[in-house]
């Protein structure tokens, strides 16, 4: 017999952990007040099926193990894990929250897909806030690893554990924040560059056609492989990330964004060139770009193939 | 004998251009002021040559065809076309860009590797500016698609027409912009991910490397795929961008970021919504998520096998 997570909230995140952990092969209780929750479900996990079948499936992992519960109460009762997926609405999460902290048994950890919210407002009403903790997926959940994972100032350090600990085993890459800060570290980097394309749509620089294709035909290719930082480590050539930030310094005070840019001084230039190198570690520079070029070459190949069926 | 294409300046961009020609069967007569620039292009033409192999090199595509030019004039005599890629400095290009002007053929379009510097200000001391265009590409320019093509205030439409054919007939994407935008488009949105970067690293709130794998397991898997746009109209499930804006709309006012959102008016709203099904044209938002599953996949196995060697 399986262990079952339970999973608050069925829409497109909340639905996407249910696939998930369905193909990790755990017992799902979902439940989600929407009276079409049930068979909006049933669509997205159906969709999702395929893509995790060619994952590949763990032992035992099946659709069948999916069951819509009535109530909050029966969707958590035999728990080992609860995510909660509701929508973004405060006061909603802090309701919700604290029902579900209500009707979990003890010890067991609750983890919110809160894209943004701190836990320690969200906890304010919980009777036992130590074992809440945010437990952040991007869209599709059952596809990217990552998963960011943080506490609220009346949380207790085993929770936040625990629940990376899980996320682990049931194959995420998690980041373990140590402090709360808004938007958590993904969505804040994802959320300048969204604010700097909603300018550009708003002024007619640019078309919202434009903005992709400037994405997915430009930096958006290097991303999956070393992120910004690395990336712009091998912007700078033979020299790296210090070659790079002493030439294209002076270039922060353009007026490229309507971000202000930070004084690039000489502890932050230090810190992202040693971080840099701490990253690539054994890797050459020219190691790096023979990894780059491999996997751009193979993303453009993946994504062709992807948009052709 | 195949037509000769002019690189000024050899350094990381330079240089990745001459590899790019180099590849698509042009000669290329490349000439840089640095006493070691020779041996440092050779070094990145021959790192360059493994991953063009891979992709297809064109009829008659070979490192031979590369003509180090012992002065600007020789490199750019016999040119159909010339890239420079000098230093960002904007005296140095004012008075390159000038001098390459005057020793080009009449009627041949001299292209700026520029990222954010632009043509109106570039061209100033040009005799003749009509035939100068910025033609941004994105590092490494050899493998990487897109080209952001804009000229500037003393440019001619036949140039910036010219280049744009050029480009696309050398296998790369093109975005043409009808006005000087400060950092074009994508170097628009990549420098609020990276000054967003920045202050989180000056504050302590993440390291490099969080910032990296916050991107690279994240957000970053999908933006190969159907880049920033598309990817939050599958954010909002079946109701797509509309359901996504009229939901999350309201955390444009959070404070996520240190870039200050702009203004969800209706206006901007409906422009972004009708963009998204615009650009998704036939397909349906289960076609897109299929799309991009497929492409997450892929992209992830790439990236692993890039990474393995």
């Amino acid at each position: 017999m399986p262990e079952t997570v339970a999973c608050v909230g069925a829409g497109v995140i909340g639905g996407g952990w249910v696939a998930h952990f369905l193909a990790q092969g755990f017992r799902v209780h979902a439940w989600d007040p929407a009276p079409d929750a049930e068979a909006k479900l049933k669509r997205l996990v159906d969709a999702a099926w395929p893509a995790l079948t060619s994952l590949g499936l763990n032992n035992g992992a099946s659709r069948d193990n999916l069951v819509v519960a009535p109530t909050l109460a029966e969707a958590v009762a035999d728990a080992v894990f609860v995510q909660e997926s509701a929508p973004e609405d405060l006061p909603l999460k802090q309701k919700l929250l604290s029902e579900i902290d209500a009707a979990t048994p003890p010890g067991i950890v609750i983890a919110s897909s809160t894209s943004g919210y701190g836990m320690t407002e969200m906890q304010a009403d919980a009777a036992t806030p130590e074992r809440l903790v945010v437990g952040h997926p991007f869209n599709p959940p059952y596809l990217i690893p990552l998963v960011e994972v943080v506490g609220g100032a009346r949380t207790e350090a085993w929770a936040v554990e625990h629940a990376a600990d899980f996320y682990r085993r049931v194959g995420k890459t998690v980041i373990t924040m140590d402090r709360e800060v808004p938007g958590f570290i993904a969505n804040r980097l994802q959320e300048a560059l969204w604010r700097e394309a909603l300018h550009m749509v708003a002024n007619g620089e640019a078309t919202v056609e434009q903005i992709d294709t400037a994405i997915t035909d430009g930096p958006g290719l290097r991303w999956p492989v070393q992120g910004p930082m690395l990336t712009f480590h091998l912007a700078g050539g033979e020299g790296g990330m210090a070659h790079m930030l002493d030439h294209f310094g002076p270039s922060l005070k353009s007026p490229w964004t309507r971000l202000e840019a930070p004084e690039l001084t000489t502890e932050l230039r230090d810190a992202v060139v040693e971080g840099c190198e701490d990253e690539a570690g054994e890797r050459t520079i020219a190691d790096l770009i023979a990894e780059r070029d491999r996997a751009i070459i193979a993303i453009q190949r993946a994504v062709e193939e992807a948009r052709d069926g």
